[in-house]
């Protein structure tokens, strides 16, 4: 059902019948260490190159998280998978041997929302019985990608992100669970004119605002109808910004927001800037500690919004500015 | 409704209302010059930088559709759209103006495949009255970011194909219309050890095969239920590949068999290789000449199959495989 301008309100809502997260080592020694499945110690995970290691990372949270909801490969119907990688490569190298037909995708580092939203579309439309909604990042392969070779040894500023290592995935369907996705707002793309790809929070923080305002407006709601409401990788620096636009909208939610990119790293001991980034950020924290809570009905309703930050090094060389992108995914407690 | 394995047939088909194609000099060249909206004279499209000339081709097609459709910005509640460049630029860059809530796509020339897949599914469950699916590529864009510099001027092979300057945008709805999209075929990643980057055909006639092959096993058709089967841009090396791996599964599609790449250019005068390739060659061709013929009924039914190849250069310098994916869409006349 159409809810307001940009929000779907389920009605059949689709559950979340098994999740699965895995991490590198530093993800593993942060605060939510002990809440992953999976944590590597080696973060090449036994591969010759950094994108055959992020590769990995989906292809073992895929497994882990079909093996969850006792299901086998054969029963997904379909996967909504991408990656921040040129050309969606660690999604493509790491989920092609499953033989699920493939939606890729791309939505930067909002990419578990846009996952979560199109998955459970098409399973509360009938379109599929399972299928896998999932994600990764890798901290050495973002590095290649979008900043300097690790061996530059390039010092970062204090707003700069950590790119988490990590994956999660979700298998989506009709059979009931312990939380379902009950309704979406999908993002249009915010700019106010960051140009500084150090400061990815602030970059992003204006299109958190914008969604989590037009999903409350939509719905008719208040920040205080969710337990949590949860963004994928502002970091300090844009929790503030997207705290002050959502005020000036009205909306007060500094006392439920909370962020994955601060909750997954210990900024002070670990060296991690501003905060954990990256796609694997906000997909594998909710999977091993959000999930969970509204699982054992500790939270009743979250909202879950990854944010991305819409650049390449092309557009950036080039002068272009860093807009950003988040899609909001409500997840509730059912009993 | 679920059809066999990997597709979707759908019971309140959506209606294509609009559409529209934009493309570069050499394009409105070629055969079907003439079939084109508009046709560039200048491959900058009035910008300084080729990736913001091809954001231009998105933003000029998406433009066009809506206005062929009868409609306004405001009423697209949903935009499906991707390109082949890293980070999908020529999309977030193109289309950020509009301000309609955004499902990026990756998948490689198969987006538009994709985005008509996923834009009918939203349709067709009522998620939305109106969305556009679109995708585009550019020529010099896409081989700065695949291949070689222009100005190294480095020779081709016959194998390789040419990128194809354009793009093209697609409105669909519950309004009848003279074309419909009646059921889709979501394609699996299909990889036959390829590692030729200039012999772009030979490496996605697999998973053409793959998934027309599978359709019409899905769905119990004959290719001669189809007066066409339209791959995106396997060009004349690929469709060789494709006739012979269908005939091995069963399927004699080579009458009806025709590719978006062989049709664009005319390879002998235009010096293109082995055919046109890139996100716009099936997406603008669909639009100019295919959708017309269905609309005015001289076609009563087609399977339109775009076909992608999922390489990045961080990959193929790797030593990875290229391989492919193609997602097919029926397009049906409507009275």
């Amino acid at each position: 059902m159409q809810v307001g301008k940009q929000s779907i309100q389920f009605e059949e809502a689709p559950y979340i019948l098994g999740s699965a997260s895995i991490v590198g080592k530093k993800e593993g020694e942060g605060p939510l260490g002990d809440y992953f499945d999976v944590v590597g110690q080696d973060d090449k995970f036994g591969q010759d190159t950094w994108e055959e290691a992020e590769s990995t990372l989906q292809k073992e949270a895929f497994q882990m998280a079909v093996g969850k909801a006792g299901l086998k490969k054969e029963d997904i119907r379909y996967l909504f998978s991408g990656d921040l990688l040129g050309q969606n490569i660690a999604t493509s190298f790491g989920l092609m041997d499953y033989q699920v037909p493939l939606f890729g995708l791309y939505g930067a580092c909002s990419t578990c929302g846009e996952a979560l939203s199109l998955g459970a579309m098409c399973v509360a439309a009938g379109y599929a019985d399972y299928v896998v909604s999932m994600t990764s990042s890798h901290f050495a392969s973002a590095e290649k990608q979008f900043r300097f070779p690790l061996e530059y040894a390039n010092q970062r500023p204090l707003s700069a992100t950590w790119t988490v290592t990590g994956s999660g995935a979700y298998v989506l369907g009709k059979k009931r669970s312990k939380a379902r996705i009950t309704g979406i707002t999908t993002g249009k793309i915010v700019d106010y004119g960051i140009k500084d790809s150090m400061n990815m929070g602030a970059a992003m923080a204006p299109a958190a605002a914008d969604t989590i305002c037009r999903h409350l407006s939509d719905f008719g709601r208040t920040p205080e109808d969710y337990d949590k409401i949860i963004t994928g990788d502002l970091g300090t620096i844009g929790q503030e910004i997207l705290c002050d636009l959502a005020k000036q909208q009205g909306y007060d939610i500094s006392i439920v927001h909370t962020d994955c990119g601060i909750e997954i790293y210990d900024g002070k001991k670990q060296g991690t800037g501003a905060g954990g980034s990256g796609c694997g950020c906000s997909a594998a924290t909710l999977s091993a500690y959000f999930l969970k809570m509204v699982q054992e009905g500790k939270y009743k309703k979250i909202l879950f919004v990854p944010t991305g930050a819409l650049l390449s090094t092309v557009s950036f060389n080039e002068g272009m500015t860093v807009p950003g992108i988040a899609h909001a995914v409500v997840i509730e407690h059912a009993s």
